[in-house]
């Protein structure tokens, strides 16, 4: 049941979100494809239609889903992938005890491992390419790419009247997303679905400027603190309350363990830093990394189904001198590694060397690359710098190669950026990396204020995401203090949930306000069962209604204890607007049949016309000469 | 002591914020004025310089005060109005029991009142005008602009080396503050010192887009919540983290009372709506108000030292009609207050029509207008609209009626605006208001998260701080749905101070980026006390660290829980530079004398300088024509 996750067995949270009611929607095509979404319904005394909604729940909020973490979630995408003809079944790699950095004799701290793993991964065929950009440049449209069209449109073709407004900056985003637009943008590059053929259980979701903004959750567990228990049930809380995909970010024991229970109870493409469990692989020590270990790490990944892979190649030996300068060095925990390795050998990355290998393996499972921002700036004074762009600069290069291969990529970004930095970081991305899509770490906006870092970093990835970045990475509460609990992992994704919202509403995302004006219309009519229930958190709004108001006769009242009833300007607003139709008339009528009322009504009115034309002129005549202007008459 | 604030009697918490030390500075004129910031030591092993920071907190963390709430605080300011020789006392308008809400013969329910009420307040004298704007344009520097001048500096001068960096759209922020600039931005409107000669207490501050980023925290009871006690404990915690003005938006009982206690006790200027407890004077009928019950209010007000009046004059008879297609009405208490007087009485506003009477009684005092957004949207939909804009444009009517008295304005802003619309917001209000100071409440961002609108709205204050917002009025997570207690007001604070330091650094404002420099750089080396005591909130960002780290030596160590000690960046790239040093030579050098190092390196690095010229011709030529071009192949 809700909130009772189980710390010494492995238990999550089930149940419906409060209010939401699981949905499944047939794709348009008729061919059986059904899409999981939720619908929020409405006081049926208030005549207002249900809201459907994105939900990347999955199973866990169905009540008709029999859920089995021993078993997994069903295999939703196994027969698509069946279908094609181009994979097959082989022995998968053996498990090895370093794989769940078991070193050494002690083989204690172990963990019970998933009880159903598959013996039988799939690839694909020799010669075959099994990547969905693949299928797209042949001009097929997968049933993964009918999933995702149904799943962005959230109903909006009955929202015939919407008109649409927003500045997307020259992004492409369509009134209504056909399959074919799905299929045109992964064959552009321009948006990703991120799922391996050995994670059949995801449901597929694209990653892309002109979709709906998402974002991703950071689990996994480190040296010192967390279990098994923990993250599976981490993964879950974070995409019930709305992560798009999750990485897992493992630094401890039992990696691979871990990685499986969490993989297959996953129905959102899960990420991972391989170059985390090849360090673990040679006790710690990052000059024993070798590209050998690493690429076995990477079959082994793969045959788990890890969806995508974050990969360093861009922190090359030249540029890491350019980071000697700076007030944070390396932030980044893959870059700092690979810096390492590099110095200690002087020798060029292996991961840049050998990146056409890494390749090969990525469209044998369709894995995304996720080309990592090693030497992304930590600080507000590194952002910006000759060290960051001299990556980007090499990203850019290496999604051109990935693409002559098929591969799908998306690009990783900063990190710590004051505003007016931010927009600069958007337009090089697009320009070096062919409008692949961008994935950033917020960003912060200042240091000054760990322990409210989701915020520092909400404000810089609402900017971000509006200006076209495709998915915004979390941030929470605890970001350079210690590991998140789930409670931090809650925050952290509602505010990221937020941040992309806003981001959608700014880019005039079709359909993104429907629930904006729903929850604003339902707290206008103090239906406040309705306001919470759209909300992005239910439980936490009444929580918080409750703590002043907690009587049931207050779930109608017409105030709330900010105003009490008196004051309360909804309540007011309300009462003009019935005083004037009791007088039969709209209001303007009503005014303008009082002694004065017509003519200080139509003078105030006209008055307030013709300075706002005036207004108009002068901003037409001025543009940005407006600031420019008044700026420098200091010594008037 | 800390954090122990007594519910059933009147106390605050007093001692000094962690890790910092109060400090006075004299000003440069050598007056003998001294003004209160405060210092922050960092480790003496580090060689860093303390870090000066502005403080809002009063005496209350200076543990050389005494504290005495009955007494309230040393009129700091009173010789420099004596000085003046403009002001007389007179005898205090008799207090009513209307004033406190007491309007039968049921006298119970009141509160202890101040012990120590001035029966003989301030005025100016006849003819006289004591407002700072006044003075300002007469040429005279005013003590509160010195104090001013030298608060703002925070001490840049030991700034010599820094380098400005930011996009302030046109403002004029100063490399150092003089008090001659001061005087020339409040003498032409541009910046306002609100300091009623009633409140001798409070110190100076000003408000404006050239100076630093201010918020502002609400407090008040309501009818259904609080208590004169908590409300006391409010500010001063608001204070404590950072809250440069404090609002007292009163609406249940005892509103005078409440208010003076409040008063004597703030070192901060404190701002009040007046209409409100005008409106408890009518028992809560908005019909019944009239021009003199207000007048009155505005008086009695005044004697007790409010240093701002929200005045909701821009709510005209004819702009009403425009709000009754909204999706939430007229959302401002103040503003929907009038709407229905208004139309009960179909006439003009009595603000709008007794302007310049209430303007007169403002010039006797020295009160600031805060001329409010009686109709700013209160939802996504109803953001930018005609009603809002009408409305705008008579506030700037009334700025320059106000200015032609010489008396301080600043115009108060919305609401609810998604991120597109937010720019066009501060362009009107400055073309239309001669730049006078704006004040804005966020603006939110989406409406969907009720619970997180300190982050939603956080998101649009932080943008339109940048763009030239003088002062951001705080939100909390209760807003829409309850009054905050003051974990929430704390909350509340700190999310907009982040979000006004964040607007501060993309402004280029000099000094900013002072501390986040030392911050990142005490979190490089692992100086986590220095890093605590650096951040907004000390305690949060210890307690969250101690979660998984508490003991001791954890507080000098090189890792913390979210990667352990083997994997953290800051660790490594120490590693790195120390690394490349031990070799006697810097990284380059080292990098250069490896077997294949010096080509390798050599060549990506002129690859990448090479592709950065590259990028930087292509958007010089196509500048704002990078995302057009791209934008419209949807069918490639």
């Amino acid at each position: 049941m809700a909130d009772i996750p189980a710390r010494t067995e492995i238990g999550v949270t089930t149940g419906p979100i409060r209010g939401s009611r699981k949905v499944h929607i047939a794709t348009k095509s008729g061919s059986g494809i059904r899409v999981a979404m939720r619908e929020i319904d409405l006081e049926p005394s208030s005549g207002e239609p249900s809201i459907r909604v994105y939900d990347t729940s999955g199973p866990y909020t169905d009540p008709a889903a029999q859920i089995d973490i021993m078993a997994g979630l069903l295999p939703l995408r196994r027969d698509w992938i069946m279908a094609r003809g181009d994979v097959e079944a082989y022995d998968a790699r053996a498990l090895k005890p370093e794989d769940n950095g078991q070193l050494g004799p002690d083989r204690s701290g172990g963990v019970r491992p998933f009880p159903n793993v598959i013996k039988q991964p799939l690839r694909a065929k020799a010669g075959a390419n099994v990547s969905q950009m693949h299928y797209a440049r042949k001009g097929i449209i997968t049933p993964e790419m009918e999933y995702v069209a149904e799943r962005e449109n959230l109903g909006r073709e009955r929202l015939a009247s919407y008109v649409r407004d927003g500045e997307s900056f020259g992004a492409s985003i369509p009134d209504y997303v056909t399959p074919e637009f799905v299929r045109n943008e992964i064959a552009r590059g321009r948006a990703i679905i991120p799922n391996n053929i050995n994670h059949p259980e995801s449901e597929p979701m694209a990653i892309g400027r002109n979709f709906l903004v998402k974002i991703n959750a950071n689990i996994g567990n480190s040296a010192v603190a967390s279990n098994v228990a923990s993250e599976v049930d981490k993964m879950v809380w974070s995409i019930r309350w709305g992560a798009d995909t999750v990485m897992d970010l493992s630094t401890g024991r039992n990696i691979h363990d871990t990685r499986e229970w969490i993989i297959r109870n996953a129905p959102v493409p899960i990420g991972t830093v391989p170059i985390y469990q090849a360090l673990e692989k040679v006790g710690g020590v990052a000059e024993d990394l070798t590209w050998e270990i690493f690429r076995d790490t990477l079959i082994e990944q793969a045959e788990q189904g890890v969806d995508y892979f974050t990969i360093h190649a861009g922190v090359r030996l030249g540029y890491i001198p350019m980071a000697a300068k700076r007030v944070t060095g390396i932030v980044s925990r893959g870059g700092s590694i690979m810096a390492k390795w590099c110095l200690a050998h002087h020798k060029e990355s292996f991961l840049y060397d050998h990146f056409d290998d890494i390749t090969e393996i990525m469209k044998a499972y369709d894995i995304a690359y996720s080309l990592g921002d090693g030497l992304r700036p930590g600080s507000i004074a590194d952002a910006n710098d000759e060290a960051q762009f001299s990556e980007l600069y090499t990203l850019g290069e290496l999604t051109h190669r990935a693409w002559k291969s098929d591969v799908q990529v998306m690009i990783e970004g900063p990190g710590h950026v004051p505003m007016h930095k931010i927009k600069e970081n958007m337009e090089k991305q697009l320009e070096v990396c062919g409008e692949a899509p961008f994935y950033t770490l917020g960003p912060l906006t200042t240091d000054i204020a760990p322990g409210y870092d989701h915020i520092t970093s909400g404000i810089g990835a609402a900017q971000i995401g509006w200006y076209g970045t495709a998915m915004l990475c979390y941030v929470t509460p605890k970001e350079h203090l210690g590991l998140p609990d789930r409670d931090d992992v809650k925050v952290g994704v509602v505010t990221y949930k937020l941040a992309a919202h806003a981001a959608d509403l700014a880019k005039g995302h079709p359909a993104a306000q429907v629930r904006d004006n729903a929850l604003s219309k339902a707290r206008f009519e103090f239906r406040w069962r309705d306001q919470f229930n759209l909300s992005l958190d239910p439980e936490t709004a009444e929580q918080y209604h409750d703590q002043t108001l907690p009587a049931e006769g207050a779930k109608t009242a017409h105030f709330c204890s900010m105003c009490g009833p008196k004051f309360c300007s909804m309540q007011i607003s309300q009462e003009v607007r019935d005083f004037a139709s009791k007088q039969n008339q709209g209001v303007e009528g009503f005014i303008a049949t009082g002694p004065t009322g017509a003519e200080t009504a139509a003078a105030s009115k006209a008055a307030a016309l013709k300075g706002m034309e005036e207004m108009s002129r002068v901003f037409k005549e001025t543009g940005s000469e407006l600031y420019m202007g008044m700026g420098d008459r200091e010594h008037d």
